[in-house]
Parts: structure tokens; sequence; C-alpha cells
């Protein structure tokens, strides 16, 4: 018996035979928002707004026939004037932009060019209502991650049928094998001293507008 | 027993005992393009090309990152000022429009403004090599069907991964439950005496971006 051997059987003895086995977890994880948080598709939504509120993002609610001059209207508030989307960012987004100069990402845009521009406008994947979370996954009108996480300002395009109520929920739509970002507010870190700080990296503002379909 | 009875039979006699039965018909439909038409994707590309060029439509072949440009510039060579779009259509097929002003198709949008602007660029869902079809099937990127039988002129992307080679090829693609319109060439019609006269209704100018990817 060598030395590990017998360093070993003391340890066993010590714990005795109690120790055999995994603990029994529960795994009955609530995968639903609960009647009190949630009843129906509306509370879902106005969850979401609030949760997204807490977490000193900007959130609008506008109507699919609004959602072009609503896009224009929070770009003219932050007096942007050259702003990135990706490219195949559907154009009816972007029809009123007036004085706005939209250019569109491409696999060669220049990196430098992301923190020139005024801001990022893109859709999502799925959002989720109890964390007040945006999920983007590079799919259609989301774009490659730096786009979204090198300029300030990331302007989100959320349609009410992507928001779901819970994290389980979320991940039954997305798939894990994808690249994705899960966005909580603007950017924070706790780096130094567990202070939590915002506006060190990543876009110092995020804007979310809810499109009620 | 009836006169229509008695009628009836004295067809079958005169007609014999020969007549029962559907014919057969062959039904061993060409499917594909036989090698001498095409022997590989390049081919099919080429006679898609070859056949839309014979039906009158303007036809070119660009590189995926040379697309706005490629889209402007058509714009621009028949000094277009106004065009309209689905509302769907990729930004990025948009991103460099210096001078011409895109509106967003909607619902409400007035008829008379699809007869007034310069023209309308749309996407495909296919296209046929042997027939030179381009097929909308109001898809992502197409648009209602007014969108483009009204406006004068078309400007149609197409990527090269949407030719097939023959129509059956196109079929097996298409949802036949969907509004599709089949696009050989700029409308013509042979109404008056079967003399075949183009540019009296529809868009007198079809224009095609072929998008090598």
């Amino acid at each position: 018996m060598s030395s590990r051997d017998r360093v070993l059987r003391r340890v066993r003895d010590a714990l005795g035979e109690a120790r055999g086995g995994a603990p029994d977890v529960p795994r009955g994880y609530r995968r639903r928002l609960p009647p009190d948080e949630a009843e129906g598709r509306a509370d879902v939504v106005a969850l979401f707004t609030e949760r997204v509120a807490d977490h000193r993002a900007t959130v609008r609610h506008v109507g699919a026939d609004e959602l072009a001059t609503s896009v224009a209207a929070a770009l003219w508030g932050r007096e942007a004037k050259q702003i990135i989307v990706p490219s195949d960012l559907p154009f009816g987004w972007l029809a009123e932009l007036d004085g706005v100069r939209a250019l569109a990402d491409t696999p060669g845009t220049d990196l430098e060019l992301l923190r020139e521009v005024d801001g990022v406008v893109t859709g999502c994947a799925v959002a989720i209502a109890r964390t007040g979370t945006v999920v983007l996954d590079c799919g259609r009108a989301q774009g490659r991650r730096a786009l979204t996480l090198v300029p300030g300002y990331h302007l989100c395009v959320v349609h009410a049928d992507q928001i779901v109520g819970t994290v389980p929920e979320a991940l039954a739509r997305l798939d894990p094998s994808r690249p994705l970002t899960w966005i909580s507010g603007p950017p924070a870190t706790t780096a130094i001293e567990m202070v939590r700080v915002r506006g060190v990296h990543g876009p110092r503002a995020l804007e979310v507008l809810v499109v009620e379909d």
C-alpha cells in the first residue's frame, strides 16, 4: 500500500459510511413565471419593461407602424450623426432617418469605425421579462458580436412576441452553439473593491424599443 | 331504358372495346437540365444570364461586397430620384444610395405612389435558368405583389444559389399556397392580333443583379 492509498483510506474512514453517493438535488426548477408575477402576455411585457428600466436602460413601447419614426426620434434625441447597423437590418426600420447617416457593417469594417460612430441599431433573438435581459445570437438583424459591444450607444428593437417570462423559456428558444450575447442593461463591473461601476466598457447607453405588433 | 341510356349505349358500341381506360401518358418528365445544357453550377448561372438577356432584361453579375454600389449605380444610371422597397429589404443593399430617396412600402402605401416612384428594388424566392424566370413569393425582401407589378422599373437581386435549372426544380422549392409572381422579362402581350407588344402594363424595364456569394 502506497502513501497515497494510506492517506486516502484515512480520509475515507474519517468520512464514514454516510458519504457515499451524490446528495439528492431537487430539479423541479420553475420554468414559467408564477401567476402572481404574470398572468398573461401583457403582464410579461410589462414586467420586461419594468426590469429593463431597473437596469437604467431606456425602454419605449411603439406600434409597428411607428417603428421607423421612433428609431429616428431616438437617434435625433442623442444628436447622432452617423450610426452603424447589421447589413441585414430590415430597411423599413431606418426609412425615416433624415440627417443621420447609416453605415452597413461588413466583415471588413474597421473596428476603429465602431468606436467612432454614434451608435448601433439591432434586433434581438429573444428577451427575458424576469431578468430584463435582451439576448442576441448573431442571427438576422443582429450582426456580429463586436457590433453591439464596441459602440457607445445601442438601440435594440424587441418585438413583443420575442419576450418570454424566464431564463429557461429563453434557453428553449436559443441554439447553445451560436455566439450569444446576454445584455441586462448597460455593462457594469464590480472588479474594483466590489463597487458596482457602470460605463467602464461597452455600450454606455442601452435603449430598447418594444414593438407591439 | 331511357333515351339517354340508349344514346350512350350506341356511342359506346361505336367506340368499341378498345376505348376503355385513360391512355398511358409518360410521366418521366425531365426534372434537371441535361449535361449538354449545363454540366455544373457555373453553367446553370450562365444559362440563366443568357435567357434573362433574351427577354430584353438587363443582367449583371456582382460580388457580394459590391452589391450596394451596384444597386446604387443601376439607379443612378436611370437617374432615379425616388424608389420604393419592401420594408424588410436588407439595409445593406441600399447602403450606398447617395441622392436616391428610398421609401419603405407599408400596407397603407397609396397605389398612386407606386406609379410615381422611379422604381422598386426586391429580392426573389427562386430563379430558373432554362426559362430565364425570376419567381417572387411575397416572402422576405420581396413585398406584396403590387409592389413589383405597378412601378415602371424593377431591379431584382438574385443570389446565385437561388438559381435552379428547370421549372420542376423551382416548383420543388416553392410553396404553391403562397401568392407567386413569375417574371420572364418585362411584361408583353399578344392580345391584339397576336402581335407581341412590350410595355403595355407592369414594369417596362427589368434589371437583374446576380450576386455571386
